[in-house]
């Protein structure tokens, strides 16, 4: 029963059974009816079933999702959506679940697939195809649109392992602040990206004090959580001087929504959820003016390509340091190229927003690298 | 009686009476307290006050209407607002109305204060203090955030003059069309920017057919009207082919509204209206997404100022084709110079949004000229 139904909705998505998707045991078919994305993805971790390519599968079945069919992972994971619905996933009790999971997994993983600066975001692939050249474009791109100064303090908060604060503070010849809550992050970044321009704090964003002539977050708002947008543009607006900038660049969805997959949640990013540009626009009402938007999903395609290339190219080197490496190079393997379907299709996309207080409109600095 | 509320609503605004503004005829406190800013905006025209610097003068008046302290002109007009609550003021029974008055004022007005090539939107200042580079900037910006490629299609709705159309098909090798139901510009249009790669059509804008790579409009969605902004979206999207790009550059506001000033209304642009961010937002619902917003109203500021100087440097050698010159100047001086401290206190923004079908995102360039 469960088989001919699962059969029935790939069909329904230009999927063949036997070729598309190769199922080597049946009862994946029941997982993913009963449990949606998130059985879609443990099936796949268990070795129920494959793909030759998982990237171009999950885009059909997104496409199919965009289409109105009804799909896989169509039905809300409704024991989270409850969850969220009455409890502030990430309230202070819960934050550190996000970074002592995925953040943590030893800094090993990361070295294998990132570029050498480590950075954990998209990257700015134009006329580049090198990620680390596309890290650095993305770095100056950031710097340009908060028109940084020479000495100006500024703020990263969520600074992964520095390697943007460091990098940022070179080019500008700025005094940066690196913010992050992930312990063994931090530690990284006092050992590889520490001078005497950078400095790393491990505390939650909401401890910070003092005042910022410009402001940043790279791919942290994912992890803030809609119920918390407000109170946090609100310490934004009050770590920044009245004529700074603040930049957020983040990944985004186009529904407002309160939870994330339940397989991304569950596996890789917990209580991470995509904001849409409602949910954004909505929370810096009166207090931040938008004065740039750009959007480039496109390449986080192009990043999460080479970040599975290199995992595929360095997997060798690092399995030995798993108890169950099978299991976890699937899962690696589905995160990425689910994440890169899910760009592919633009069901996910990339934003940059720059903002300014609105009083200071008159004062503001133009943006734009043109 | 009047005088006096006048004067403790100028004492809020830190203005001073004798100083700032000078009134001549008693009648002028009246007008401003019971007619609001048309009220304001005539009694200048007919010089029952002056102001050493009418925009500075302005900029406080809007400076305090910011900080909601009860104002001039607070008070909606209540008469537009009910025309425009049940009548649609840009159909096209009322639509000729603004070609009409304002754009056919006679060209040799615009030739007084405009830049050589007649563009008559907002100039982009970027690295630059000429009007006419700025226009040129401007417009080779707009080529590139539409990737313009050889030989592609173009449709320029609103073209005004033609300026804007003739220059970026030279600039980019594209056919352009260019419509407007100004007769008087179609007509300039055609003696002056006619050419191989440019057809000048003079027709009202639902009126367009044909499929299209690029459409672009600048300064015109302030004439559509906010109750035809759905219906002009979608007519946008039917004449662009499914991987076209689509450029809005208008300026904004940054409440909803259904009517504009009452005195520009009646001077200068009637049934103009600006558009909210949250109105073009909704207008474009599942027909495009959002790939690029940028907003640098602080240009808008300067091509004002620009213009303002030409046109006083160049009254003389004009004024005597008016029937009361003295009275169409200070209208003229009023409109340019209230518009300058609307982009000065940030009251109106400009902003240019790069759209494309939300089905083709995968297929999408990169707007970005970094």
């Amino acid at each position: 029963m469960w088989k001919l139904l699962v059969h029935k909705l790939l069909n329904k998505a230009n999927i063949k059974v036997g070729k598309d998707i190769i199922v080597h045991d049946k009862s994946a078919y029941k997982d993913m009816i009963t449990k949606g994305t998130l059985g879609f993805g443990e099936s796949y971790m268990y070795k129920k079933w494959d793909a030759p390519s998982l990237d171009v599968l999950i885009s059909k079945i997104l496409d199919a999702r965009i289409k109105n069919l009804k799909w896989l992972g169509f039905l809300p994971n409704a024991n989270l959506w409850i969850k969220s619905k009455f409890f502030n996933l990430q309230n202070r009790k819960y934050a550190p679940d996000l970074s002592e999971t995925h953040y943590n997994a030893g800094n090993h993983l990361f070295k294998s697939f990132l570029d050498p600066n480590m950075i954990y975001t998209c990257g700015y692939f134009k006329d580049t195809n090198s990620l680390e050249q596309a890290q650095l474009n993305k770095i100056k791109i950031i710097g340009k649109k908060l028109n940084l100064q020479p000495g100006e303090k500024v703020l990263d908060i969520g600074c992964g392992w520095g390697g943007t604060a460091r990098i940022i503070s070179e080019m500008f010849d700025v005094v940066v602040t690196g913010v992050s809550d992930a312990k063994e992050m931090i530690t990284y970044a006092n050992e590889h990206n520490a001078s005497k321009k950078v400095n790393f704090i491990n505390t939650d964003y909401r401890n910070i004090k003092g005042k910022f002539n410009k402001i940043f977050n790279v791919g942290f708002l994912e992890a803030v959580g809609p119920k918390n947008f407000r109170s946090f543009m609100e310490q934004v607006n009050d770590l920044l001087l009245d004529n700074g900038i603040f930049l957020t660049h983040t990944i985004g969805g186009k529904k407002s929504v309160n939870s994330g997959d339940p397989w991304l949640d569950k596996y890789i990013f917990p209580h991470g959820v995509l904001p849409s540009k409602k949910q954004i626009e909505k929370a810096v009402k009166d207090l931040f003016d938008i004065r740039d938007f750009e959007a480039f999903g496109k390449y986080y395609e192009t990043t999460l390509n080479q970040w599975s290339v290199n995992l595929n190219k360095n997997w060798n080197t690092i399995k030995d340091q798993f108890e169950n490496p099978e299991i976890f190079k699937r899962m690696m393997d589905f995160y990425l190229l689910s994440c890169k379907a899910s760009f592919h299709t633009g069901v996910s996309d990339l934003w940059q927003y720059v903002f300014t207080k609105p009083s200071m409109v008159t004062d503001y600095s133009v943006f734009r690298m043109t």
